[in-house]
């Protein structure tokens, strides 16, 4: 009987230590698994810019101009207050605002880099999300990071995939956003 | 003997299964609560504008002017370095500095957008705090994201939560930030 | 026999909550422990301002001027397109571009505040990551925010530590960038 017992204690013990190790080893591990999203969702972001006239319709503006360097609007730095719209028409009704801006960057194409928050104030949500990133225009698709939410979005990281839909000249293009939640609380 | 040998092997397998599930569902687990802060202080901003002559006052400065889309300043960046204090009094030593900026970003009213950097140098605290988020004047209250520390806050995440203690004109406000952090190391 | 078996249960359920509760206090500790990065490299990077004539070399422009407060800058923002280098050569192989800006933003010495997003394009790495953070030049080092990645750098978090490697007048600048990551997917 006591062989017994200090056997089953010996086999608890070696499978607790397995268990233990296991267990801690998962939080304190530096090495994760791509997940699937906790959450996703795809809005067409639609920009106006401000051509000194059209006050009514836009929805951005040029805080600075471009610089001499280079072609391709270097420097230019735009402030937004976009609509976002779930199919890619302009007048559908806007789920979100996409406040924040963008700035060009590179000398020898179009090239963009953006910082700004989705608001959401809607039955369906409320809350924002917080993006930064490189808009790498030439790109057909290009990631940004969601680095942050608050309210429905509380603490959220994940991804923003961005695709142009559209580029209407100067003052109109629209960008198709896929964001990909990867952190829900 | 043998038997009652497997009945505790068996015994212990289907707990062994059921607490490695447990504790491998934890990380991967998409949604987590929300908890309480692990840290959390309130500190007043204060944001004094160069009008031009005050150099030896003004914690901030334009450095970009408001474009002419509507009348609210739109697209007006500023970029700042104002004190942080434990109470609402502009004289009070500060525990901390801000530095970063804010534009104004609405057409049709007061809204802006920030992201800075908060400085701690003192016995109390030593480290960094960034921000960034949408500061939606208007609100009572309004959520921006905590995304990242330094020092004392290493790798911080979590919430500041502004509401305007004071407005005067032009070239002075105060905001209340209820820093909130979630996650700290 | 049927005194062993409760025994055995009994047992096992002790190191069973023990277990659950060591493996569950973990994921909703608020308080870890700093861990070694998961990844960390050491880049070099370089600025040069265009002076309004050296379009062929210049790698970023000032898109606002220095305002009148102070005499360090106060304001100026520069949009940059800058390579990344493994050692402090200016003509070594960019093994990144760093996109992004950033502003001086003390009035009685030279301060920084950068967010920018490092691009890598190669063999050895393709994704990119997202820093932002107070760059507090007269400090020997200081710590910026890595607040998120994509590709090779799927929601990665960490650190950025900055030393100037050199400062040649007002049109080149280098700074060595520790990049170290505590968070790799």
């Amino acid at each position: 009987m006591t062989m017994l017992v200090v056997k089953c204690y010996s086999i608890i013990l070696f499978f607790l230590i397995i268990s233990v190790y296991v267990s801690s080893a998962k939080p304190s591990s530096n090495h994760k698994n791509i997940k699937a999203p906790c959450k996703r969702f795809v809005l067409y972001y639609h920009d106006i810019l401000f051509n000194g006239t059209d006050a009514a319709n836009a929805t951005s503006a040029a805080a600075a101009n471009a610089t001499l360097l280079g072609n391709f609007s270097f420097g230019q730095l735009v402030v937004f207050d976009d609509p976002m719209t779930k199919d890619n028409h302009l007048l559908s009704p806007p789920v979100a605002r996409a406040q924040g801006f963008y700035f060009y960057d590179m000398k020898s194409t179009y090239n963009a880099w953006f910082a700004y928050t989705l608001i959401f104030n809607s039955s369906e949500h409320r809350g924002t999300i917080n993006i930064m990133g490189a808009d790498m225009m030439m790109e057909k698709t290009r990631d940004l990071s969601v680095v942050g939410g608050t309210g429905d979005f509380f603490l959220t990281r994940g991804i923003a995939t961005f695709t142009t839909d559209t580029l209407q000249g100067f003052y109109y293009f629209r960008l198709k956003m896929d964001i990909k939640l990867y952190e829900c609380y």
